[in-house]
Formats: C-alpha cells, structure tokens, sequence
C-alpha cells in the first residue's frame, strides 16, 4: 500500500511512536492527576513534558496553557464556543473546514453573527477582504492555516497583525500545517492554535492540542473530575484543568511526545522541504497530462502537503477506487468535510482526489501515484 | 507494584488490547471514515464492530445508537447538556461524580433547576427520595451504578421503572460498573448509559462511550466534520455521526474492541464474583484491626470494586503515600472528583485512601494490602 491520504492522519508514525503508545499502556497505565502513586505521577510527568515540547515549538510561554484536547475538532469547538456569545462578530473563510464551519453555523442560531470572506479560485485570501468584514461588534477572526482540500497556505502572519491592529482575537486552525509549517505564536500574533495530535505532529489517533496565548476569557464547553479543586462544584479556573475534564489519553499523549520529538530531530524546514519537494514533482509529472486538473495554487510556495485533482469526464470516487484496488494506492475522494472550500474551487458537484503526502514518503511513492494516474486516464 | 487502583483506570490490560492497539496503529492506521479505499475501510469495520459488542453487552437495539466520545466525562456532558433546556428539571444524587455535578450545576446558571437528592451514610439511595423530588417540569434522572468512592451498588432496575412510571428520561453513570455488573438497558429501563472504554471494559485510555436508547431529542454538544453529509453546514441528524465529530481515536476504540472480547470471554458474573471475593476477604481482615474505618456498605452485596478506608488519626495522603513508597501500593487518596460523596459519608475533610480492584488482581495483592495497612496502623 502506498499510502497517500497524510491529510486524514499521517501513516505511519516514527517507530519511536508506537514504542511509546506501548510503553505508557504496559509501564505506567495509571490514571495521571488522579493519583499520588509512581505509576500516576510517571504518567502526568509524560504529560507535562509533552505541554513543554508543544510550547517550544509554538512559542508559547507557559506549558500550563497547553490544552490537551480529543482532536482538532474538539479543539475548535473550545475555543470558538469558549469565546463567542451572542451580538457578537466572527470573521471566518470560505476555504475553511467544517469543524470551523459547523460550530460557527450553530452558534448563528444563538445570535452570534457572521461572515465568511469568499477565497480565490486557487483558495488564497485577500487579507483586505477580512478587514473590509470587520465590524464594531466583531471578536474573532478563525482561517485555516493550510487548506485541507487545496493545500493553500494562508497568510496566518499577516492576518495576525490585522487582528492585532484592530485588537481582534486571531484563532489558526493548524489541522495541515502543525508539524510541517513554522509557527510562533507570538510573532504572528496568534491568540489561539488549534491542531490534532496524529496529523503532521506524528502522534497517534485521539490526541488534539488547543495553545492559548490570550488572558481572554474562554467559557469551558464541558466540565468533570479534573483531579483539582475536588470539593469545589464549579470547573477550577485556571489552565489547562479548566478545559479538560476527565480522563486523558495518556497513551496518545506519550505517542504524540516522540512524534515531536521526531519532528525535533528532523527540524520541521527538512521536513517542509522534503514534502514540498514530492509535491513539485507530483504536479509537474500531472502537468503534462492534459486530462488531469489540478486545483489550488499554481506557486509551489503558495502550497503544502495537499494536491487535488480531477480526471477529466471521471468521477473522482471512481478514480479513487481504481487508484486503491488495482494500484494499492491510498487518497480520499469526495468533498473532504470542506463544501465551501469545494464551492470556492469550483468542484462542489464532483469532488476531486485528494493526493496528501507525509515525511515518510518517497520519490518512488508519487511516481508510482503519476504512473497510475497516467494510465487510468489514459483507460478512459 | 501492586496495582489498587482500578477505579481510575483498570491495570494491566489483557495483552489482546495491547496487541490490537499497536495492530491498529501498524496495519491499517488509516482514518476511518474519511476514506474509501482499504486501510480506511478497515478501520471503519473495527468501529462498527466494536459498536455491536457494546450493544450486544447492554441490550442495546441498534448499534448506530453507540456513541464514541473521549472519555466518560465527555459521554455525561454529551447526554447532559444535550437534553437540558432552560426551565427544565433534573434530579440527581448526593453520590455522583464531579463529572455529572458540574455540568448540571454549570446548567444551573442557564435556568435548570435540579435536586440533589442526599444519600445515607453508607452512600445509599432510597428510591422514594427520588419520587418525592419529582416535579411537572422534571425531565432527567441522572445516577451513577456504582459510586466511585464507597463501592455502592445503586438500585437502577428499580430507578429505571420509577423514571417509566413517571414518564421521566434516566442517564446511568456506568463509570464504575461497566464490564463488571450485567446492564440490560431495556429491561433497566435505562435511556442513556455513560461509560468510560478504559475501566471495566478493559480498554486504553482517550474511549468513552454514551449508548442511546431513547428517541428524546439529544442536541450536539460539539460539531465538525463526520465523513458523511459533507455538504450540509449543520450537523447531521442521524446517529452515530450527530454526536460524534471529529477524527476518532481507532487505535483506542480497536483496543476496547478486545477488552471487550476478554470479558465476553470470561463472562461478566465470572469478573464480578472475582471482584467481590477479594473485597470479601479484604473487609474482612481489615474490621479485625480496631484503628481501621471501612465506608460504604457493610453488606458486601451492595457494594462493588471500591473499598475506601482511613486509619485513625492518620491523613489519607500519608497512609497513600506510605504504601506507594515502602509497600509499592498503589491506590488513591484524597476527595476523588465527587466532594458530595464524601460529605454524605462524613469524609469531607479527611478524604479517604481508596482501594479498587480489578480483574488481574488476585488474593496475595489483597492480603499484602491487608498486612501494610496492619503495620502502617501500628506504627501510629
């Protein structure tokens, strides 16, 4: 299997992920915050450790405003809930995905208002269309980083300093970009990131990350045992026990801390040159067949990681399920949880093949994905 | 080590959830769901299948109707917040856990009225206490099955034909008593079950569960993207996908899959007459040592799993500590998320050190339990 779907979750993991999935549940399977014992205190020493490696690579100062969350989604549905109250404002992006989306479209039926700035055919936005959008009563500007369907990259530092200018509140959903991508929180003025924990961080399925770098009240969605302020009724106000109630995934989180610390080892530029590199020679391969469309930027360094493409008079799904049965070649077809970004690249109505590469593919992998391509196009 | 603290989280798992949480992540570490092709196909047959052994376990009629959520906290707020509207009524216990007292006295501030119902000092509910509360504009019964800190086994048969009676919807807090005590949620009478995948049911940690058996109008607490209904910027309307958004913690859910299977193989009266032999012997020896308090009930039938104790004159943190420490104990001290509970058994101020046992324990780690007690109460 070649497996070319790394938007959905990177596969595989550093073997060093798995190892430490094992060696949390085995050694130190305790419940961690939630007892006084070695194997408990083992287990929240791991998880501090992994707030302190989240924040170094963000540039977030305090660990403590790491939160460890389900995943992106979970993370999204915090802060933008956390945040936004009725009368208020929200400024978000046709490109964006319906975990930003879908909370956005609820809360517009409590009054909180919106706008959703249209994007370009190649899914860039007009940093000038976002301040014409702000009004009196807006709070928080939310955009993807990385397009999860083109792979467009926004201009997340700009929009930082737009939001900062008007005092706005700046949300980045990294879900494409964590891991593969530089951020810092700090220079970009981000207020809050949100990102999964088993996407371009490595880590395994059932980890999110939220990073809070604001004193900006953030209301808690759910509320339990955090392990803290155990006599006290109402959710304890401080970060992160404040928005995370319950039981950890402590063996995610274990798995999810040898994935950065692969990402470390590497240094997240090598591995933004080496997808990039895979992906310019992907697109220039599929450029010469006149029968494959390609969606999103046509500037290399406009994209990362995603490239979305049709076979023309195919429907995508077809071209999907002869890419995995007759050339064992993973991707995802469809409309990717993203319609108005589908809407925005004018392919709503069929779909497009997603083809999203990860640090552990190959030169080999993306000729192989060509060769097939080439050839079902040709059968058509 | 010797592991008591099972109440937090079950420890060791059988080695088939260890196996098929690296099998998961190895094999087919795809995203279900959100693909088409074989990995992900894969994944998603793990899933479903491990949602009809939920609901072959409790009697559950579809297995669309089981809920994957991040852990039992997040299964309670789901059912929670997902039936309550400002006006309405809700009734629960004295005994519960700060993850069903805290949404509801967070639901408080919106206009939900609610009775805490008190217990008696052995942690018991009488069920005419529960009528007596009930008013015209009561909705829910919330209840836990077992309390996570005396061990009390809660009448729900009889809970379940009161809330029928009365027409009223009844949430279960199956923390403690999943995988251990039979539940047959239509015999029960039981509308939403709540459970954590990583107690009794032998699962990792990041699985929670929330089974529905109700048609009663269950609102999203969350949304994103589900892999179906791209298009549509609500939420879908049909189970699982309504309240589940978001990747999905596979690796998690394929472990449970086994824990699961374990049980089934064992057979649950089987665990549970384990359970109960062991507390048996451990209450047992403990009343022959006069510096020892036992709470909870004193009918070894009522109660199950959970055994909390103090020394006298000794804080609960120091006796943890010391059996930690000398005796390589591990249990849990402390007010453990549920301050009610410990105020209906008079232990508010001192908390109580919390032994909890599970299916891998076995008589030598009770009785050596039983002689470091012994000698830690007589070096007082």
């Amino acid at each position: 299997m070649i497996y070319l779907d790394n938007a959905a979750t990177t596969y595989p993991k550093p073997k060093a992920v798995y190892d430490n999935v094992m060696k949390a549940m085995k050694e130190y399977g305790a419940n961690p915050g939630r007892g006084s014992h070695a194997m408990a205190i083992e287990g929240a020493k791991t998880i501090y450790e992994t707030r302190e490696l989240l924040a170094e690579m963000f540039n977030l100062e305090d660990p403590l405003n790491v939160i460890f969350t389900f995943n992106a989604t979970d993370s999204l549905n915090i802060a933008i809930k956390g945040l936004l109250k009725p009368g208020d404002h929200v400024i978000t992006t046709s490109m964006e995905h319906n975990s930003v989306l879908r909370p956005i479209y609820e809360l517009q039926k409590l009054g909180v208002e919106n706008t959703i700035v249209s994007c370009d055919k190649e899914g860039k936005v007009n940093v000038e269309d976002i301040e014409e959008a702000i009004k009196d009563n807006t709070k928080l500007v939310v955009t993807t980083h990385v397009s999860n369907l083109s792979g467009t990259i926004f201009p997340i530092k700009e929009i930082g300093s737009l939001c900062k200018k008007y005092d706005l509140l700046y949300l980045v959903d990294a879900s494409q970009s964590a891991g593969v991508l530089e951020i810092d929180v700090q220079e970009y003025n981000i207020d809050l990131l949100a990102m999964p924990g088993h996407k371009g961080l490595l880590g395994p399925q059932g980890t999110g990350v939220l990073l809070i770098n604001t004193d900006a009240d953030i209301n808690h969605l759910k509320e339990g045992g955090t392990g803290s302020e155990s006599s006290n009724l109402s959710q304890p106000n401080f970060y992160p026990d404040k928005l995370e109630a319950g039981t950890h995934n402590l063996p995610g989180i274990a798995g999810l801390n040898f994935g950065i610390k692969y990402i470390k080892s590497k240094g997240i530029k090598s591995i933004y040159n080496h997808e990039k590199k895979l992906l310019d020679i992907f697109i220039k391969e599929l450029k010469k067949n006149p029968k494959i469309v390609i969606y999103g930027p046509t500037n290399i360094l406009e994209r990362s990681g995603v490239v979305p493409i049709n076979i023309i008079n195919m429907d995508s799904s077809e071209v999907s399920y002869l890419l995995d049965t007759k050339y064992s070649i993973a991707v995802r077809s469809g409309l990717h949880c993203a319609p108005l970004a589908h809407k925005t690249l004018g392919t709503e109505k069929i779909g497009a093949v997603r083809f999203s590469v990860g640090p552990f593919n190959t030169k080999k992998d993306i000729i192989a994905a060509v060769k097939a391509l080439n050839e079902i196009s040709l059968a058509e």
